[in-house]
């Protein structure tokens, strides 16, 4: 596999998984770091999001989770929650994955995540969020 | 509900979930900090993991994911990594969740995460790690 | 002690410790988690802040320098530092349980603290601070 | 004042407060960082151990709390426990110091926390630790 | 050496080093923690920034890195993004010290770093970066 | 480029920079994540430590500041600290590497990785450390 391979999966996956909020991204990055957006496609979106192991309904739980407990990662966990949702997760599923990291994290990472998780629902007119 | 019943469920759901380990964990507190132990067993065992909206397997790829996020929890991680196991994540979907986190949490602390899973698949004869 | 109980009395001294802002958050979360503001309600304020062994000014200096060290928690910390005055702190001793974190957790994240500290002293009239 | 001065009052400081520990850790830096060793009396032990505003128990509160938070400080966690028992705190206040963090920092660092707690206390003759 | 030498070297090398930015932190300190306004003067530009050992292009590449990988410290990595061009990095250096954290802490810290040194770049009339 | 061209190079550069203790996490990795070691040597060693914009040298001050600061990554410091030395970093080039740190990411950190730069000088007889 050649790495122009790698660029070209990443990008459509990211397209899948992100939308246009990663795109977004890798726009921003063309003036600053135009390596870093290319890196970001490659190794994330061309490499990770293309393993089986876990759907990608799985993979967007670990990556919320993950964004949570790290607590400084707020604009990645928006685009995150929205991708949770692009790829099925019920906004349900979503809050129940943050609230979880109150355990392990403590509430204010988990408040503030889902606080974020709030506007990307708001935004998407998936308010209030019903139990499934 | 009474809080008595909180605390029989979270006993019963610890039991269900971190085994022979979450016990160990409870049973060392009880000469330095009981409440703390009971904590733990009131609030993430009878609250948190009695919860619908994610099942056990989902809630242990979000606690994995999370807890390796965090980097200095090792220990904990080592018991969650047991509990995936015991709720059915296979080793492969234990690892992959782990692998996600380099890109989130940088590799050393997918590396860490990593090593901490092979003692627990080592002690439990599961290695080497097969893809699913 | 039954469910109940945990949660009125939690109520009550979330209204004594954190006062409007507390509220307000318990307000936000109704349409997106309302089961996390029922935790925050038994678990912090229904169990911890219920305790004795430590006065609410001992808790209030421990939890601003939790939050301090932690980083990510500004929302968090603005509301506890306006709790710890509520509680009977001075801005005086708020500031040094700051400024001890620069030993701990660095420079960066008690300078930000710092600044959350004024913007509440200064909604509250209590700039500048005086040495008690 | 001369610097002279902020390194023999720090000294002084380090003394009292942490003991034969802290010794041991200024010895140990003298082959490899020897002015880690100064800056450590001069700045933490020189001037803010130094300062009036919060008394000894309360700055050791503020320090448990903080260091539990960060997760990622053990040792200099089981110095300053030690320190807390030296000015005057129980076991059972840092024990509530820390179990507080759980609410702000995840059951991970507090359990982590108390684990370290459990050690010092041992050490010294004070377990079980009793109710104040 | 008598502190207020160190303060008159520090206060000379924060101006050096952090510029007109340096010292609005500074003022912004006077009515709530003028100390640690001082401290900051007087431990890392009066102690630290004045060793040998590294120039200031290499410190600065050392604090660019460690405000990425801590996350949590925006606007002090903004002060330092400046000081990083004031001593002589070039953009493209500042660039791949912080794309290199992709690495250890992740792609989100790298991210958020980036898009600050973007507001800097842009701010000084230095985009888009070209390679060295 | 093909992808075996970024593994190739990755190798070279991991045994280049990092040494045979490089080979031990890629050996160590084997029967538990496979992947995850081809990922190291192809993203960390077969991207960005291929670019230019720094040296090693500028590259390995970056790294063992950013890990220092995050604190949870100690072997991954141990390996990197003795990197630096592969590539040329004076011992004392590390520890004014490290020690800048206790201002950013406060003394806990810098002291853990003053203490692991203290192992690797140790094993490799470079004790006391001198100034340069």
């Amino acid at each position: 596999m050649t790495t122009r391979d790698r660029y070209a999966d990443g990008l459509a996956r990211l397209a899948e998984v992100d939308g246009e909020q990663g795109q977004r991204v890798i726009d921003a990055l063309q003036d600053v770091a135009p390596d870093l957006a290319r890196y970001i496609i490659e190794f994330p979106f061309g490499d990770i999001y293309q393993r089986s192991g876990l759907d990608l309904r799985q993979r967007q739980i670990a990556t919320i989770a993950g964004l949570t407990a790290l607590g400084h990662a707020q604009p990645q966990l928006k685009v995150h929650i929205g991708a949770g949702l692009n790829v099925g997760l019920t906004p349900n599923e979503i809050v129940e994955t943050i609230m979880q990291m109150a355990v392990y994290a403590g509430f204010p990472a988990a408040l503030n995540a889902i606080f974020t998780a709030k506007e990307v629902f708001s935004e998407r007119g998936l308010l209030p969020v019903e139990e499934d």
